[in-house]
């Protein structure tokens, strides 16, 4: 396994890539508006490979913003990237965890995802994402 | 820069870990209590090298107990990795960030280390940690 992404959320997506464009030396890797999920989303890249996805709220009842209204700005959820996801979420499933998930969905990007409950794995929202080809 | 690791809060290191190592195909690589912090820590690998860092306080004054009675388990800080940790905090501070820490600190495995406050970050406590030498 290997931490895929970053997922953090906030109410002004320009400002808060561009601050972290500038302090942190990465790039804008693309930007997206999930319309299913409610969110506009912007990708944040460093020279070796690691991003953050940065979450905003497009409509009030989408679960970034019931999030946001609760916790505010900041983390959100933590990628990991598996090598094939039907057998990570079985392995997550016999551990004990709860899948918000039951099968994969289409991710950003089309990447295959799905996501565990938070109340499950110590107050985490984890996405499994599926390793896709080398670019 | 590259995302170091994820930190994580719990009050129960030893049942999270074990949670996290079956699910998530991970292994425990060292552990340590940091006394100056007021945290146990775990740290947790992939085969790729990316990391989770487990921490749970072990005294109340701790600035990790103050955030978990605050905020719950879940996720607490991002870990991100810099090739020369002066030149980035002048990056940071050039860029309008507030810094916690104005030089280097020591950190878990006697890295150099420097923490960003949360409210000048959209939210996000994070920490910057210098490359060390090739393992």
């Amino acid at each position: 396994m290997n931490i895929d992404h970053v997922g953090l959320v906030t109410a002004d997506l320009e400002a808060a890539a561009a601050l972290y464009v500038a302090a942190f030396d990465l790039r804008v890797d693309g930007r997206e508006t999930v319309a299913d999920q409610g969110v506009d989303v912007l990708w944040l890249r460093g020279a070796d490979g690691a991003a953050i996805e940065m979450l905003s709220p497009i409509s009030e009842e989408s679960p970034v913003a019931r999030f946001m209204a609760k916790r505010g700005e900041g983390m959100h959820h933590l990628a990991i990237r598996v090598p094939n996801l039907t057998l990570a979420l079985e392995r997550c499933r016999e551990s004990g965890l709860t899948l918000i998930d039951q099968v994969p969905q289409v991710g950003s990007g089309g990447t295959r995802v799905a996501f565990i409950h938070p109340k499950s794995a110590y107050g985490v929202l984890i996405e499994l994402v599926e390793e896709g080809p080398e670019p």
